[in-house]
Protein backbone atom coordinates (compact mmCIF):
# COMPACT_ATOMS: atom_id res chain seq x y z
CA UNK A 1 0.00 0.00 0.00
CA UNK A 2 0.91 3.88 -0.64
CA UNK A 3 0.75 6.09 2.53
CA UNK A 4 0.66 9.75 1.47
CA UNK A 5 0.00 13.03 3.48
CA UNK A 6 -2.09 15.67 1.88
CA UNK A 7 -3.79 18.57 2.30
CA UNK A 8 -2.34 20.53 5.05
CA UNK A 9 -1.18 17.02 7.30
CA UNK A 10 -4.01 14.54 6.48
CA UNK A 11 -3.12 10.75 5.89
CA UNK A 12 -3.85 9.04 3.06
CA UNK A 13 -4.20 5.99 1.30
CA UNK A 14 -3.18 5.64 -2.24
CA UNK A 15 -5.91 3.38 -4.21
CA UNK A 16 -5.60 3.71 -8.24
CA UNK A 17 -6.22 6.95 -9.12
CA UNK A 18 -7.84 7.76 -5.97
CA UNK A 19 -6.66 8.85 -2.40
CA UNK A 20 -8.64 7.51 0.52
CA UNK A 21 -8.45 9.98 4.02
CA UNK A 22 -7.66 7.27 6.47
CA UNK A 23 -6.32 9.94 9.30
CA UNK A 24 -9.43 9.10 11.71
CA UNK A 25 -8.97 5.54 11.29
CA UNK A 26 -5.05 5.36 11.76
CA UNK A 27 -4.07 8.30 13.79
CA UNK A 28 -6.30 10.26 14.89
CA UNK A 29 -4.64 12.43 17.61
CA UNK A 30 -3.61 15.60 16.98
CA UNK A 31 -0.96 16.42 14.09
CA UNK A 32 2.48 17.38 15.46
CA UNK A 33 5.83 18.65 13.39
CA UNK A 34 6.34 14.91 12.52
CA UNK A 35 3.45 14.28 11.11
CA UNK A 36 0.36 11.80 10.85
CA UNK A 37 2.12 8.92 8.72
CA UNK A 38 5.16 9.09 11.67
CA UNK A 39 2.22 8.15 14.42
CA UNK A 40 0.83 5.76 12.00
CA UNK A 41 4.30 3.71 11.65
CA UNK A 42 4.97 4.23 15.29
CA UNK A 43 1.47 2.56 16.61
CA UNK A 44 2.35 -0.64 14.13
CA UNK A 45 5.45 -1.04 16.16
CA UNK A 46 3.60 -0.60 19.20
CA UNK A 47 0.16 -2.26 18.17
CA UNK A 48 0.69 -4.27 15.36
CA UNK A 49 -1.05 -3.22 11.74
CA UNK A 50 -4.64 -2.09 12.10
CA UNK A 51 -7.28 -3.40 9.53
CA UNK A 52 -8.17 -0.63 7.37
CA UNK A 53 -11.60 -0.23 5.79
CA UNK A 54 -11.20 1.76 2.60
CA UNK A 55 -15.13 2.61 2.39
CA UNK A 56 -14.94 4.83 5.33
CA UNK A 57 -12.85 7.55 4.39
CA UNK A 58 -13.42 10.35 1.91
CA UNK A 59 -11.98 9.17 -1.31
CA UNK A 60 -11.02 11.64 -3.85
CA UNK A 61 -9.10 11.87 -7.04
CA UNK A 62 -5.44 11.91 -6.70
CA UNK A 63 -4.75 14.40 -8.88
CA UNK A 64 -6.75 16.89 -6.86
CA UNK A 65 -4.88 16.50 -3.79
CA UNK A 66 -1.46 18.25 -2.66
CA UNK A 67 0.85 15.62 -1.78
CA UNK A 68 3.40 16.25 0.78
CA UNK A 69 6.29 15.23 2.27
CA UNK A 70 5.34 11.80 3.95
CA UNK A 71 7.24 12.22 6.90
CA UNK A 72 8.42 15.97 7.29
CA UNK A 73 10.66 15.69 10.46
CA UNK A 74 11.74 12.42 10.59
CA UNK A 75 13.63 11.31 13.47
CA UNK A 76 17.07 11.06 11.97
CA UNK A 77 17.66 11.39 8.46
CA UNK A 78 20.98 9.31 7.46
CA UNK A 79 22.85 8.65 4.12
CA UNK A 80 25.11 6.69 2.60
CA UNK A 81 28.17 8.45 1.29
CA UNK A 82 29.63 6.99 -2.00
CA UNK A 83 27.54 4.01 -2.32
CA UNK A 84 27.55 3.39 -5.77
CA UNK A 85 31.42 2.48 -7.59
CA UNK A 86 30.26 4.64 -11.01
CA UNK A 87 29.70 7.82 -8.25
CA UNK A 88 32.87 7.12 -6.42
CA UNK A 89 34.50 7.30 -9.81
CA UNK A 90 33.59 10.50 -11.36
CA UNK A 91 33.87 12.29 -8.16
CA UNK A 92 37.39 10.91 -8.07
CA UNK A 93 37.07 9.63 -4.27
CA UNK A 94 39.41 7.29 -2.86
CA UNK A 95 37.20 5.73 0.25
CA UNK A 96 33.80 4.24 0.12
CA UNK A 97 31.34 3.61 2.67
CA UNK A 98 33.18 1.24 4.09
CA UNK A 99 35.25 3.05 5.25
CA UNK A 100 33.67 6.65 5.54
CA UNK A 101 30.33 5.29 7.83
CA UNK A 102 27.39 7.58 7.03
CA UNK A 103 26.75 10.91 8.16
CA UNK A 104 23.53 12.89 8.86
CA UNK A 105 21.44 15.32 7.29
CA UNK A 106 19.11 17.77 9.46
CA UNK A 107 15.58 16.78 9.79
CA UNK A 108 14.73 20.36 9.00
CA UNK A 109 15.88 19.75 5.47
CA UNK A 110 12.29 17.95 4.41
CA UNK A 111 10.52 19.40 1.37
CA UNK A 112 7.21 17.46 -0.87
CA UNK A 113 6.81 16.86 -3.73
CA UNK A 114 5.67 20.03 -6.33
CA UNK A 115 8.32 22.06 -3.60
CA UNK A 116 11.23 24.04 -4.77
CA UNK A 117 14.73 22.98 -3.73
CA UNK A 118 16.21 26.86 -2.70
CA UNK A 119 20.04 27.26 -3.79
CA UNK A 120 22.36 29.00 -0.97
CA UNK A 121 24.91 30.27 -3.28
CA UNK A 122 25.47 31.99 -6.53
CA UNK A 123 29.00 30.99 -6.97
CA UNK A 124 28.77 26.64 -5.44
CA UNK A 125 27.66 24.15 -6.98
CA UNK A 126 24.67 22.25 -5.90
CA UNK A 127 23.70 19.30 -6.91
CA UNK A 128 20.86 16.81 -7.32
CA UNK A 129 21.33 12.97 -6.06
CA UNK A 130 18.76 10.83 -6.59
CA UNK A 131 18.30 8.18 -4.11
CA UNK A 132 16.20 4.99 -2.78
CA UNK A 133 14.73 6.22 0.42
CA UNK A 134 14.58 3.65 3.24
CA UNK A 135 11.90 3.84 5.91
CA UNK A 136 12.38 2.11 9.04
CA UNK A 137 9.65 0.51 10.73
CA UNK A 138 10.50 -1.48 13.79
CA UNK A 139 13.45 -0.10 16.20
CA UNK A 140 16.80 -1.70 14.78
CA UNK A 141 20.02 -1.73 16.94
CA UNK A 142 22.93 -4.12 16.23
CA UNK A 143 20.68 -6.16 13.65
CA UNK A 144 21.65 -8.85 11.11
CA UNK A 145 21.66 -8.26 7.35
CA UNK A 146 20.15 -11.19 7.17
CA UNK A 147 16.75 -9.91 9.54
CA UNK A 148 17.61 -6.44 8.42
CA UNK A 149 14.45 -6.29 5.86
CA UNK A 150 12.23 -7.17 9.28
CA UNK A 151 12.60 -3.52 10.63
CA UNK A 152 11.40 -1.59 7.63
CA UNK A 153 8.31 -0.17 7.09
CA UNK A 154 8.72 0.72 3.57
CA UNK A 155 10.01 2.60 0.55
CA UNK A 156 10.64 6.37 -0.60
CA UNK A 157 12.15 8.65 -3.24
CA UNK A 158 14.87 10.85 -1.54
CA UNK A 159 16.83 13.66 -3.21
CA UNK A 160 20.28 14.09 -1.06
CA UNK A 161 20.52 17.85 -2.36
CA UNK A 162 24.49 18.97 -1.59
CA UNK A 163 26.66 21.96 -1.97
CA UNK A 164 29.95 21.16 -3.45
CA UNK A 165 32.22 23.02 -0.68
CA UNK A 166 34.37 22.82 2.02
CA UNK A 167 32.18 21.96 5.06
CA UNK A 168 31.47 18.87 6.80
CA UNK A 169 29.03 16.55 4.82
CA UNK A 170 26.00 17.67 7.77
CA UNK A 171 26.12 20.90 6.69
CA UNK A 172 26.64 20.44 2.96
CA UNK A 173 23.67 18.62 3.31
CA UNK A 174 21.19 20.19 5.73
CA UNK A 175 20.22 23.29 4.23
CA UNK A 176 16.69 23.42 4.33
CA UNK A 177 14.53 22.11 1.44
CA UNK A 178 17.57 19.87 0.96
CA UNK A 179 15.79 16.51 1.43
CA UNK A 180 12.86 16.24 -1.13
CA UNK A 181 10.87 12.94 -0.01
CA UNK A 182 8.00 11.36 -1.41
CA UNK A 183 5.77 11.15 -3.31
CA UNK A 184 4.68 8.69 -0.79
CA UNK A 185 6.07 5.68 1.49
CA UNK A 186 5.17 2.30 -0.24
CA UNK A 187 4.77 -0.14 2.05
CA UNK A 188 7.81 -3.43 2.54
CA UNK A 189 5.30 -6.35 1.43
CA UNK A 190 5.45 -4.42 -2.21
CA UNK A 191 8.85 -4.75 -2.47
CA UNK A 192 10.12 -8.06 -2.34
CA UNK A 193 13.50 -7.31 -2.76
CA UNK A 194 14.77 -3.45 -2.54
CA UNK A 195 18.10 -4.29 -3.85
CA UNK A 196 17.15 -4.51 -7.24
CA UNK A 197 14.90 -1.55 -8.49
CA UNK A 198 15.69 0.45 -11.68
CA UNK A 199 16.21 4.04 -10.38
CA UNK A 200 16.28 7.15 -12.86
CA UNK A 201 16.91 10.84 -12.29
CA UNK A 202 15.82 13.44 -14.42
CA UNK A 203 17.00 17.32 -14.27
CA UNK A 204 14.93 19.64 -17.14
CA UNK A 205 14.15 17.11 -19.14
CA UNK A 206 17.42 15.20 -19.31
CA UNK A 207 18.25 11.81 -17.80
CA UNK A 208 21.13 12.57 -15.29
CA UNK A 209 21.33 9.09 -13.29
CA UNK A 210 20.01 5.73 -14.15
CA UNK A 211 21.00 2.80 -12.35
CA UNK A 212 19.76 -0.58 -10.46
CA UNK A 213 20.02 -0.44 -6.72
CA UNK A 214 21.49 -3.86 -7.06
CA UNK A 215 24.84 -1.84 -8.23
CA UNK A 216 24.41 -0.43 -4.41
CA UNK A 217 28.21 -0.78 -2.45
CA UNK A 218 26.14 -1.63 0.71
CA UNK A 219 22.75 -2.88 -0.53
CA UNK A 220 20.07 -1.90 2.15
CA UNK A 221 20.38 -4.96 4.49
CA UNK A 222 24.12 -4.27 4.60
CA UNK A 223 23.17 -0.92 5.32
CA UNK A 224 21.12 -0.96 7.65
CA UNK A 225 23.18 -3.54 9.52
CA UNK A 226 25.59 -1.32 9.40
CA UNK A 227 24.03 1.76 10.62
CA UNK A 228 22.13 -0.18 13.48
CA UNK A 229 25.77 -1.42 14.73
CA UNK A 230 26.76 2.79 15.31
CA UNK A 231 23.12 3.82 16.36
CA UNK A 232 19.98 2.74 17.12
CA UNK A 233 17.38 3.20 14.24
CA UNK A 234 14.03 3.78 15.25
CA UNK A 235 10.17 3.93 13.58
CA UNK A 236 10.08 6.75 11.02
CA UNK A 237 13.91 7.23 10.49
CA UNK A 238 15.01 7.18 7.13
CA UNK A 239 17.90 6.38 5.38
CA UNK A 240 18.88 7.35 2.16
CA UNK A 241 20.57 4.89 0.14
CA UNK A 242 22.95 6.30 -1.89
CA UNK A 243 23.22 8.03 -5.23
CA UNK A 244 24.95 6.71 -8.48
CA UNK A 245 27.34 8.75 -11.30
CA UNK A 246 25.20 11.57 -12.88
CA UNK A 247 25.07 14.25 -9.98
CA UNK A 248 24.95 17.77 -11.74
CA UNK A 249 24.44 21.18 -11.12
CA UNK A 250 21.47 22.53 -10.65
CA UNK A 251 20.03 25.79 -11.90
CA UNK A 252 17.30 28.28 -11.08
CA UNK A 253 13.97 27.32 -12.73
CA UNK A 254 14.86 23.43 -12.92
CA UNK A 255 12.35 20.62 -12.54
CA UNK A 256 13.83 17.06 -10.90
CA UNK A 257 12.02 14.14 -10.88
CA UNK A 258 13.49 10.77 -9.21
CA UNK A 259 11.67 7.69 -10.46
CA UNK A 260 12.00 4.59 -8.61
CA UNK A 261 10.34 0.97 -10.24
CA UNK A 262 7.23 -0.08 -7.62
CA UNK A 263 8.13 2.73 -5.52
CA UNK A 264 7.12 6.14 -7.47
CA UNK A 265 7.87 9.58 -8.68
CA UNK A 266 8.98 12.36 -6.97
CA UNK A 267 8.99 15.75 -8.73
CA UNK A 268 10.31 18.92 -7.13
CA UNK A 269 11.67 22.27 -8.37
CA UNK A 270 14.39 24.86 -8.19
CA UNK A 271 14.68 28.00 -6.92
CA UNK A 272 17.77 30.13 -7.02
CA UNK A 273 16.34 33.84 -6.77
CA UNK A 274 17.71 33.79 -3.30
CA UNK A 275 21.19 32.64 -3.64
CA UNK A 276 24.20 34.50 -2.33
CA UNK A 277 28.18 34.61 -2.66
CA UNK A 278 29.49 31.91 -0.78
CA UNK A 279 32.06 34.31 0.92
CA UNK A 280 29.16 36.67 2.24
CA UNK A 281 27.77 33.26 4.14
CA UNK A 282 27.51 34.83 8.26
CA UNK A 283 30.59 33.57 10.43
CA UNK A 284 33.16 34.64 7.54
CA UNK B 1 14.97 27.68 37.03
CA UNK B 2 16.44 24.33 36.72
CA UNK B 3 14.28 21.27 34.81
CA UNK B 4 14.83 18.05 35.10
CA UNK B 5 13.84 14.73 34.30
CA UNK B 6 13.76 12.28 36.96
CA UNK B 7 11.79 9.22 37.95
CA UNK B 8 10.97 7.32 34.56
CA UNK B 9 10.47 10.86 32.89
CA UNK B 10 8.20 13.00 35.53
CA UNK B 11 9.00 16.59 35.00
CA UNK B 12 10.86 18.35 37.63
CA UNK B 13 11.70 22.10 39.08
CA UNK B 14 14.74 21.92 41.02
CA UNK B 15 14.27 24.22 44.10
CA UNK B 16 17.23 24.33 46.65
CA UNK B 17 17.84 20.61 47.53
CA UNK B 18 14.20 19.71 46.39
CA UNK B 19 12.72 18.57 42.99
CA UNK B 20 9.12 19.66 42.38
CA UNK B 21 7.12 17.33 40.36
CA UNK B 22 5.49 20.06 37.92
CA UNK B 23 4.58 17.17 35.18
CA UNK B 24 0.56 17.34 35.43
CA UNK B 25 1.20 21.79 35.37
CA UNK B 26 3.46 22.02 32.49
CA UNK B 27 3.09 18.78 30.33
CA UNK B 28 -0.01 16.47 31.05
CA UNK B 29 -0.09 14.90 27.89
CA UNK B 30 1.30 10.80 27.76
CA UNK B 31 4.50 10.86 27.37
CA UNK B 32 6.19 10.60 24.07
CA UNK B 33 10.12 9.54 22.88
CA UNK B 34 11.15 13.21 22.95
CA UNK B 35 9.82 14.08 26.71
CA UNK B 36 8.02 15.88 29.18
CA UNK B 37 10.38 18.58 28.54
CA UNK B 38 10.61 18.91 24.99
CA UNK B 39 6.83 18.91 24.98
CA UNK B 40 6.64 21.62 27.60
CA UNK B 41 9.18 23.77 25.50
CA UNK B 42 6.97 23.34 22.46
CA UNK B 43 4.05 25.18 24.90
CA UNK B 44 5.70 27.86 25.77
CA UNK B 45 6.92 28.81 22.03
CA UNK B 46 2.99 28.41 21.23
CA UNK B 47 1.78 29.83 24.40
CA UNK B 48 3.97 31.88 25.83
CA UNK B 49 5.35 30.75 29.62
CA UNK B 50 2.93 29.63 32.49
CA UNK B 51 2.89 30.72 35.94
CA UNK B 52 4.34 27.80 37.50
CA UNK B 53 2.78 27.12 41.36
CA UNK B 54 5.64 25.49 43.32
CA UNK B 55 2.89 24.36 46.20
CA UNK B 56 1.10 22.19 43.91
CA UNK B 57 3.38 19.21 42.39
CA UNK B 58 4.74 16.51 45.65
CA UNK B 59 8.00 17.52 46.59
CA UNK B 60 11.13 15.12 46.78
CA UNK B 61 14.37 15.68 48.10
CA UNK B 62 16.64 16.00 44.82
CA UNK B 63 19.05 13.74 46.40
CA UNK B 64 16.62 10.92 46.44
CA UNK B 65 15.28 11.16 43.05
CA UNK B 66 16.81 9.47 39.89
CA UNK B 67 17.73 12.04 37.30
CA UNK B 68 17.21 11.61 33.57
CA UNK B 69 18.76 13.13 30.05
CA UNK B 70 16.37 16.06 30.32
CA UNK B 71 16.01 15.69 26.43
CA UNK B 72 16.36 12.15 25.69
CA UNK B 73 15.55 12.32 22.23
CA UNK B 74 15.88 16.04 20.91
CA UNK B 75 14.89 16.37 17.05
CA UNK B 76 18.86 18.20 15.82
CA UNK B 77 22.02 17.54 18.14
CA UNK B 78 24.37 20.10 16.42
CA UNK B 79 27.69 20.18 16.98
CA UNK B 80 30.47 22.40 16.45
CA UNK B 81 34.02 21.03 14.81
CA UNK B 82 37.44 22.86 16.41
CA UNK B 83 35.71 26.19 18.21
CA UNK B 84 38.35 26.94 20.09
CA UNK B 85 41.91 27.45 19.27
CA UNK B 86 43.45 25.21 21.97
CA UNK B 87 41.76 21.89 20.90
CA UNK B 88 42.42 23.46 17.54
CA UNK B 89 46.17 23.34 18.40
CA UNK B 90 46.04 19.84 19.91
CA UNK B 91 44.36 18.28 17.50
CA UNK B 92 47.03 20.08 14.82
CA UNK B 93 43.81 21.05 12.76
CA UNK B 94 44.54 23.41 9.65
CA UNK B 95 40.58 24.29 10.09
CA UNK B 96 38.04 25.70 12.50
CA UNK B 97 34.49 26.06 12.23
CA UNK B 98 34.23 28.66 10.63
CA UNK B 99 35.39 26.42 6.91
CA UNK B 100 33.64 23.19 8.68
CA UNK B 101 30.59 24.51 9.83
CA UNK B 102 28.68 22.21 11.89
CA UNK B 103 27.75 18.63 12.09
CA UNK B 104 25.23 16.72 13.23
CA UNK B 105 24.78 13.73 16.09
CA UNK B 106 21.99 10.97 15.89
CA UNK B 107 19.25 12.04 18.78
CA UNK B 108 19.29 7.95 19.63
CA UNK B 109 22.78 8.84 21.21
CA UNK B 110 21.81 10.74 24.49
CA UNK B 111 22.25 9.60 27.71
CA UNK B 112 21.48 11.12 31.05
CA UNK B 113 23.33 11.79 34.63
CA UNK B 114 24.62 8.33 35.88
CA UNK B 115 24.65 6.16 33.08
CA UNK B 116 27.01 4.64 31.34
CA UNK B 117 28.72 5.83 28.01
CA UNK B 118 29.65 2.30 25.89
CA UNK B 119 32.53 2.01 24.19
CA UNK B 120 32.81 0.25 21.18
CA UNK B 121 36.43 -0.50 19.91
CA UNK B 122 38.94 -2.11 22.14
CA UNK B 123 41.67 -0.80 19.72
CA UNK B 124 40.74 3.10 18.56
CA UNK B 125 40.50 5.95 21.00
CA UNK B 126 36.75 6.84 22.52
CA UNK B 127 37.92 10.58 23.54
CA UNK B 128 35.53 12.81 26.08
CA UNK B 129 34.79 16.09 25.17
CA UNK B 130 32.71 18.39 27.81
CA UNK B 131 30.86 21.19 26.01
CA UNK B 132 27.88 23.82 26.84
CA UNK B 133 24.98 22.72 25.16
CA UNK B 134 22.34 25.06 24.03
CA UNK B 135 18.54 24.27 23.79
CA UNK B 136 16.55 26.04 21.48
CA UNK B 137 13.64 27.70 22.55
CA UNK B 138 11.88 29.55 19.91
CA UNK B 139 11.91 28.66 15.90
CA UNK B 140 15.24 30.49 14.52
CA UNK B 141 15.69 30.34 10.81
CA UNK B 142 18.21 33.00 9.60
CA UNK B 143 18.62 34.44 12.90
CA UNK B 144 21.25 37.50 13.81
CA UNK B 145 23.73 37.16 16.27
CA UNK B 146 22.70 40.37 17.92
CA UNK B 147 18.77 38.12 18.09
CA UNK B 148 20.07 34.86 18.57
CA UNK B 149 19.62 34.92 22.25
CA UNK B 150 15.95 35.69 22.13
CA UNK B 151 16.04 31.91 20.63
CA UNK B 152 17.09 30.15 23.45
CA UNK B 153 15.31 28.35 25.99
CA UNK B 154 17.95 27.24 28.40
CA UNK B 155 21.89 25.66 28.98
CA UNK B 156 22.82 22.16 30.05
CA UNK B 157 26.48 20.15 29.95
CA UNK B 158 26.95 18.01 27.32
CA UNK B 159 29.77 15.28 26.70
CA UNK B 160 30.64 14.98 22.69
CA UNK B 161 31.89 11.16 22.58
CA UNK B 162 33.79 10.78 19.33
CA UNK B 163 35.86 8.04 18.35
CA UNK B 164 39.30 8.53 16.65
CA UNK B 165 39.08 7.13 13.04
CA UNK B 166 38.37 7.64 9.78
CA UNK B 167 34.52 7.65 9.27
CA UNK B 168 32.30 11.05 9.28
CA UNK B 169 31.79 12.68 12.35
CA UNK B 170 28.40 11.74 12.45
CA UNK B 171 29.34 8.71 12.41
CA UNK B 172 32.09 8.52 14.92
CA UNK B 173 29.97 10.40 17.43
CA UNK B 174 26.97 8.76 17.02
CA UNK B 175 27.14 5.50 18.87
CA UNK B 176 24.21 5.06 21.20
CA UNK B 177 25.46 6.86 24.58
CA UNK B 178 27.99 9.15 22.83
CA UNK B 179 25.86 12.16 24.01
CA UNK B 180 25.61 12.56 27.87
CA UNK B 181 23.02 15.12 28.69
CA UNK B 182 22.48 16.84 31.84
CA UNK B 183 21.55 17.17 35.28
CA UNK B 184 19.02 19.50 34.07
CA UNK B 185 18.24 22.18 31.49
CA UNK B 186 18.93 26.04 33.10
CA UNK B 187 16.70 28.50 31.53
CA UNK B 188 18.09 31.31 29.83
CA UNK B 189 17.14 34.25 32.17
CA UNK B 190 19.38 32.94 34.40
CA UNK B 191 22.77 32.93 31.94
CA UNK B 192 22.45 36.53 31.07
CA UNK B 193 25.90 35.84 29.01
CA UNK B 194 26.78 32.52 28.24
CA UNK B 195 29.89 33.40 26.55
CA UNK B 196 31.32 33.86 29.76
CA UNK B 197 31.33 30.91 31.65
CA UNK B 198 33.96 28.97 33.29
CA UNK B 199 33.99 25.46 32.02
CA UNK B 200 35.68 21.80 33.67
CA UNK B 201 35.83 18.46 32.88
CA UNK B 202 37.48 15.66 34.78
CA UNK B 203 37.82 12.22 34.04
CA UNK B 204 38.54 9.86 36.30
CA UNK B 205 39.21 12.04 39.29
CA UNK B 206 41.89 14.65 37.13
CA UNK B 207 40.81 17.44 35.19
CA UNK B 208 41.94 17.46 31.79
CA UNK B 209 39.52 20.17 30.27
CA UNK B 210 39.55 23.92 31.91
CA UNK B 211 38.30 26.28 29.98
CA UNK B 212 36.15 29.70 29.85
CA UNK B 213 33.51 30.14 26.79
CA UNK B 214 34.90 33.69 26.57
CA UNK B 215 37.03 31.59 24.49
CA UNK B 216 34.93 29.77 21.74
CA UNK B 217 35.92 31.01 17.96
CA UNK B 218 32.08 31.05 17.35
CA UNK B 219 30.31 32.29 20.59
CA UNK B 220 26.95 31.33 21.39
CA UNK B 221 25.52 34.10 19.72
CA UNK B 222 27.47 33.38 16.44
CA UNK B 223 27.16 30.16 16.50
CA UNK B 224 23.23 30.37 16.37
CA UNK B 225 23.27 32.38 13.81
CA UNK B 226 26.09 30.88 11.45
CA UNK B 227 23.70 27.46 12.43
CA UNK B 228 20.12 29.02 11.65
CA UNK B 229 21.88 30.19 8.44
CA UNK B 230 21.64 26.61 6.65
CA UNK B 231 19.06 25.15 9.03
CA UNK B 232 16.25 26.00 10.77
CA UNK B 233 16.36 25.31 14.39
CA UNK B 234 13.52 24.14 16.42
CA UNK B 235 12.43 24.14 19.70
CA UNK B 236 14.32 21.21 22.11
CA UNK B 237 17.38 21.13 19.54
CA UNK B 238 20.43 21.42 21.09
CA UNK B 239 23.71 22.84 20.11
CA UNK B 240 26.60 21.14 21.10
CA UNK B 241 29.02 24.37 21.43
CA UNK B 242 32.84 22.71 20.86
CA UNK B 243 35.50 21.47 23.22
CA UNK B 244 38.49 22.67 24.86
CA UNK B 245 41.80 21.35 24.61
CA UNK B 246 42.35 18.17 26.98
CA UNK B 247 40.44 15.80 25.09
CA UNK B 248 41.54 12.42 25.50
CA UNK B 249 40.85 8.54 26.02
CA UNK B 250 38.06 6.89 27.96
CA UNK B 251 38.91 3.49 29.56
CA UNK B 252 36.40 1.09 31.12
CA UNK B 253 35.46 2.41 34.82
CA UNK B 254 36.28 5.95 33.80
CA UNK B 255 34.10 8.44 36.16
CA UNK B 256 33.55 11.56 34.02
CA UNK B 257 32.41 14.71 35.16
CA UNK B 258 31.26 18.02 32.65
CA UNK B 259 30.96 21.22 35.35
CA UNK B 260 29.70 24.56 33.89
CA UNK B 261 29.43 27.74 35.93
CA UNK B 262 25.77 28.27 36.90
CA UNK B 263 24.45 25.68 34.51
CA UNK B 264 25.04 22.21 36.37
CA UNK B 265 27.45 19.18 37.20
CA UNK B 266 27.06 16.27 34.80
CA UNK B 267 28.23 12.80 35.89
CA UNK B 268 28.39 9.77 33.66
CA UNK B 269 30.38 6.24 33.85
CA UNK B 270 32.48 4.34 31.13
CA UNK B 271 31.63 1.18 30.45
CA UNK B 272 34.43 -0.51 27.91
CA UNK B 273 33.40 -4.29 28.32
CA UNK B 274 31.44 -4.70 25.23
CA UNK B 275 34.17 -3.23 22.79
CA UNK B 276 35.76 -5.32 19.97
CA UNK B 277 38.01 -4.91 17.56
CA UNK B 278 37.63 -2.31 14.82
CA UNK B 279 38.15 -4.46 12.18
CA UNK B 280 35.52 -6.75 13.23
CA UNK B 281 32.60 -4.15 12.46
CA UNK B 282 29.92 -4.98 9.91
CA UNK B 283 30.50 -4.31 6.82
CA UNK B 284 34.01 -4.97 6.44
Amino acid sequence: MRLALFNKGRLGLVDGDDIVDVTDQLAPSPSSPSGALQQYIERVERDGAPQIDLAVGTRLPLAEVALEAPLPRPGKIVGAPVNYLDHKAEMEYTTSIADLGVFLKANSSVIGPGQDIVLPYSDKRTDQEGELGVVIGRTAAKVSADDALDHVFGYTCVLDITVRSGEDRSTRKSFDTFTPIGPWVVSADEIPDPDALELRCDVAGETRQRTNTADLIFGVRQLIAYTSSVMTLHPGDVIATGTPAGVGPLKHGDHVVVDIERVGRLEVGVDGSRATAYEQRPGR
